[in-house]
């Protein structure tokens, strides 16, 4: 389904989650785009990390929150320095004066306005760090304060729920990592990319099953570790817009430490686990959670038996960039079994750019 | 209720809760030990962040990792010096090569024994960094790790929700940020706290009302902003680990962000405020949610008419402390309310030290 399609029936047949649907499928040829873009991005990115940073900060909310996540294992991986997520009421709030020289700060925004990202990126480059933003427009105000800008590519979204712009923030990240240090991935990686987030959504029956599985429960857990991490908390984010699910995400270390005291008989828990040093410790705690708690586990993984198989990712790192479009599929097949419209949920609005 | 008349049940007529309660009622001693050797430790402290280190890294787990979201705020308030919290599985699975030179990294575990914990300060030593400690237990394996150790002075912790351990946490994150800037508090402050403490737990009656309130929903939104950001996680812990109750924390930027889809018509809404700047922002949302979502809004402030009352705090930044033990009290009366047991939560366990 093509965005003109959407088009069209936002004049005429409208139907529940079209806007969404389209953006979602839209995804590899936008990956695509960004990533022919690579070698040019990375070689404007290195200029503003020379010499290499004592440090960063990032700084986003909502989704780009769960894309600065993920950005923040990427880059402390390949890099060892210190990352941290800036807490923007210090700045918008509190007015401190931060010191920060010799820092990289990157700002995250879809569209590049929000009031918020905007000031705490302005402050710290007033207090000494160099900036990088990634948003889809780069003439925003946002752009204009950035050194380099990551122009997204994804385009204008229609739909509530973020879903391309995402997975190219993923992305975006992972170019500012091959710039600041040594990336475990190679350019047959990217290659591959496109194609492994097509098949995923060239296979939409699992995620209709899994989405019945949910059905009309309370409540429901996400949990993933290390690189996943980020998208155990996105695919939370996403049943809530989505479908008005209560539904919190987990690393498996956290979940640990109590919060499983919430999975009771039949809680269901969707669980996201790549190949890698993670998978040992997500596979234990799924085993956990359904024996010791009856959990009803729903596990989105390579391994065979996985009620939402993904793609063999050779590279581990870019896992979650292909996983989330799965987590993208069960809020927006949820939303679609408990009757709402995953493009416009109930009381969220998107600042529409003005056309 | 002492300790020891708790001990005294645990062998005779035992009932639940006695624990929790009694590590509650120890608050306002425990916060006073600590405050009387204010000026030894912050002297202690003063050594290991001289000179000024270029960023800080806070390193822990559960109740703890609240902690160090307070520490976080309070940290780079007074200091302007980015504050990140760590990602433990970057070094324990991962195996990443910190570089951290100029750092100062903070480890902050109750019995001071946390695998995770003591292995990610020591990574972060091995990367340059210079560490300091936050334990129950000096003489435990991150104590030995660490340049200076604030030793909390908590005394053994037998109830699992942990209480007395983190106000004492929240204090020695306020110690380190005097050690390390100016704070905008003084001696009259801390001499006041323990009776702003004392004075939550002689006033039981409205966290029996707010209990019942709550009674059996299926879950509920905590929420904060600035410093009371930390005591909307640190309330959802508590619920979730006594009552099972499924809750999760929210800064009030990041509900308006999507998450606030959750909130249906009578939904529960626990919000915590201190006077300062974020009280608007704090107002305004319980109103929106009131209004717009039909939220059963229950407010933790020092507004008249607030459904939980604070005392009058002059120095905003250490109101979280006197705060959460307003969230401590209504995890033990919902606990109660629903007839289980906070000291023992089903299947949650405590590290037991040897005696």
């Amino acid at each position: 389904m093509s965005l003109g399609q959407g088009l069209y029936h936002k004049r005429g047949l409208w139907l529940n989650g079209d806007l969404m649907a389209a953006e979602m499928a839209q995804q590899p040829d936008v990956l695509t785009g960004l990533i022919e873009r690579r070698a040019e991005v990375t070689r404007e990115l290195a200029a503003v990390v020379t010499p290499t940073p004592l440090g960063i900060v990032l700084i986003a909310r909502g989704s780009s929150d769960h894309a600065a996540v993920y950005g923040r294992y990427v880059l402390e991986a390949t890099t060892g320095l210190p990352v941290a997520l800036a807490a923007p009421s210090l700045h918008t709030l509190y007015d401190i004066e931060p010191r920060c020289e010799g820092f990289l700060a990157v700002g995250v925004s879809q569209s590049g306005r929000t009031p918020e990202i905007v000031t705490v990126l302005e402050r710290l480059v007033a207090g000494g760090a160099r900036a990088i933003a990634m948003t889809n427009e780069p003439e925003s105000p946002l752009g204009h304060i950035a050194e380099a800008v990551i122009s997204l590519g994804a385009g204008q979204e229609r739909a509530v729920p973020a879903t391309k712009t995402f997975t190219a923030q993923l992305v975006a990240f992972a170019f500012l990592a091959e710039a600041l240090g040594r990336a475990p991935w190679d350019s047959d990686d990217w290659s591959r990319l496109p194609d492994a987030v097509a098949q995923i959504l060239d296979d939409p029956e699992p995620p209709v099953a899994v989405a019945q599985a949910i059905g009309h429960a309370e409540g429901l857990l996400t949990v993933g570790r290390g690189y996943m991490y980020c998208v155990a908390l996105e695919a939370a984010l996403k049943l809530k817009e989505t479908t008005s699910l209560l539904s919190e995400g987990y690393s498996a270390a956290d979940l640990r430490h109590g919060p499983f005291a919430v999975v009771e008989r039949d809680f269901p828990v969707l669980s996201f686990s790549a190949a890698g040093p993670a998978a040992r410790d997500m596979l234990e705690l799924t085993q956990w959670l359904r024996q010791s708690r009856g959990a009803h586990v729903l596990r989105v993984s390579e391994d065979p038996g996985a009620d939402l198989p993904l793609p063999r990712m050779e590279a581990e790192a870019l896992a979650p960039i292909a996983a989330v479009v799965r987590a993208q599929q069960v809020a927006y097949r949820l939303a679609l079994y408990r009757g709402m419209d995953p493009d416009a949920p109930v009381g969220l609005t998107k600042v529409t750019p003005t056309r």
